[in-house]
């Protein structure tokens, strides 16, 4: 008998097991009953009947697909319409609507980047902007992480001929952090360089209604910003876009492979982005309560004397003291009826593990307190 | 003023404008009334009612989004249920479903390789797959296309200790040529190396009822083979999903970037795929007549003199004397009231522009002979 030519994937997760480094998949039912701080909902609009109706009417009236390429059949008027109105809230000239945040970053770092230019990407950044890096023909230097004097050296030390980007997290999704956007952007008009923000966790949370951080930063619709953001955060729905000035833009339609070789987005995940963004227009306040909530959370848990992370947006990241003993935490609030995150190697880019909770605007005061109290009362350093 | 550091992109648009090769992103409406031969929606099933309905109560059930990583929040019931029945259908042991299929193929080239082994890629295969490759550790041999002995060859030459895997599409996109899947087992059981197919063209359209060319090929639920699918072409929806053993599934589960760090597929997707999968259970006859539609479409345009090729699925594809030529002719034919896809480089892999027709299984008779004349009377030799 032929030997098995992936009998290494048994050994690799046995390994993985052994090292309480295991995942697997579990799904959840249409209604749970669990109090929900895993989840990237921020405003709570993915059950919002609104958003839900328009994305199951987008599917009745556009189809369950967009058949096809963005460039051959995929583009429906509904995309148009989002990318115009997306736009025009960001503060940008123009958008393009990918199928996923992760495609849409893996299109701007390698259709803006060239063999001759020079890439500089935070420590902390996601993996999708690393991936975008990585299938980059230009160099990569890794800056420190939030650290523009890091971004300042690398870009000092620019030889080549080709364009130079700076790519960073607005908020930064493990610990919720904030870039330093407004140093970054003047390093980078300083060297010539472009500035590619990745707003993901900053859209419908940050800036003035939600607008983003970008858009917060006063960067928004500046010829050396280009952003990308998704519609699958804020916004309730699937989907990715790229922000920028219209010749970026297109330059994105006419090179960026993750847009040219993949089916549109569908229907109803475009009709979904596009009511929650009508109705965050229409109620500007969802953002503001997004960073209170987070806030409070915040200052609940650090009372209590745990690590928690300050929140620049929505996420407050607990500390834990080592992989296993954030498993056990996240199950025990699970079992008290708190779904929380729990973030460990080899997601984490410090290796530190911890809880990763994420406030909605949606929450009211006692899913707040009962929250946190959870939280509290199963902490390691409780027990 | 500070220089643009995107200025450079106004050039790189022209040069495109000036060689004839300028994309843009051409909206259509929910109903236009073309006869379209340009979408992947190979079965019809995009619009199918059943499979839209199924869409729409998804997003009404479920929510317009996932609300986070299938490792976090994203994860329902109904992407288990449409994964058990996709690997089921497929005759694979287990299946992992993504946000696109090429998300999906990203995540199965990476995972299934390492810095220590090697891959062997078929020199015509999907972007998806090329960056695949080009994300891995692996070094990356390309072999000759739809030429299993060039495989052989490179597999030989494999010096590392680490796992080779050639990689391949089974039914190519641009031309719709069928890979050699046996001859390519074969060779891959001899080496003791993996195989992973890309079957989006072929689930749906080859194979029993559908089953796709991996089924056809007796290759499905061996454990030598992985293979990748799309729920955007036969299953009118969108999103990959990615087939194979189960340790290989959970391995994926556990190192796949493009599945940790992404939003789950919005449920409308999985439940309009789910829909349309059960439909194709129900009325295996439509893959036939796919076959049957390409086929006819293909000696149409034969017995006219047109340089097409032999369809393997669904796709025939049409040789054009330029890239001008070829845009001219597919503006002819929309203007005749049929859409017909256009490819020209870079998005080909030999640099040959052509038309690419694509059969759907719900194309009458009077269609096919309308498409069909259409591209005859508004071919380039013609005029």
């Amino acid at each position: 008998m032929p030997q098995d030519p992936f009998a290494w994937t048994v050994t690799a997760l046995e390994t993985r097991r052994a090292a309480g480094l295991l995942r697997t998949v579990l799904p959840r039912a249409a209604t749970c009953g669990l109090l929900d701080l895993a989840g990237n909902d921020y405003l709570g609009l993915t059950r919002h009947p609104e958003v839900t109706s328009a994305a199951a009417e987008a599917a009745m009236r556009w189809g369950a697909g967009a058949s096809g390429s963005r460039l051959v059949t995929g583009s429906t008027a509904l995309h148009a319409r989002l990318e115009a109105e997306l736009a025009e809230f960001c503060g940008f000239e123009a958008a393009l609507v990918l199928s996923s945040g992760y495609a849409a970053n893996l299109a701007a770092v390698t259709a803006l980047t060239a063999h001759d230019g020079l890439i500089v990407s935070d420590a902390y950044n996601h993996a999708s902007l690393i991936d975008g890096c990585r299938l980059s023909r230009a160099p990569t230097a890794v800056a420190a992480h939030a650290d523009p004097e890091s971004v300042a050296k690398a870009l000092d030390g620019h030889r080549g001929t080709g364009p130079a980007l700076a790519v960073t997290d607005s908020v930064f999704s493990v610990d919720g952090d904030a870039a330093p956007l407004t140093a970054l952007a003047g390093v980078c008009r300083g060297a010539g360089a472009g500035l590619l923000v990745d707003d993901a966790h900053g859209l419908g949370v940050a800036g003035e209604g939600g607008r983003g951080a970008v858009h917060a930063a006063g960067l928004a619709g500046t010829p050396g910003t280009v952003a990308t953001v998704t519609l699958s955060k804020s916004l309730g729905s699937q989907g990715g876009a790229v922000l920028g000035p219209a010749p970026v833009i297109a330059h994105l339609v006419n090179t960026a492979r993750t847009f040219i070789f993949d089916t549109g987005l569908a229907p109803a995940a475009v009709g979904g982005a596009l009511a929650a963004l009508r109705l965050l227009r229409r109620e500007p306040e969802r953002a503001g309560h997004v960073r209170a909530a987070a806030t409070a959370l915040y200052e609940r848990l650090r009372a209590a004397g745990l690590e928690a992370t300050r929140p620049d947006a929505a996420v407050v990241s607990v500390r834990a003291p080592s992989p296993e003993a954030a498993v056990r935490w996240a199950a025990d609030c699970r079992a008290a009826g708190v779904r929380v995150g729990c973030f460990r190697p080899p997601s984490v880019p410090d290796g530190i593990s911890r809880l990763r909770l994420t406030a909605r605007g949606d929450l009211t005061v006692n899913a707040l307190a009962k929250a946190a109290g959870t939280v509290i009362a199963t902490a390691p350093a409780a027990r």
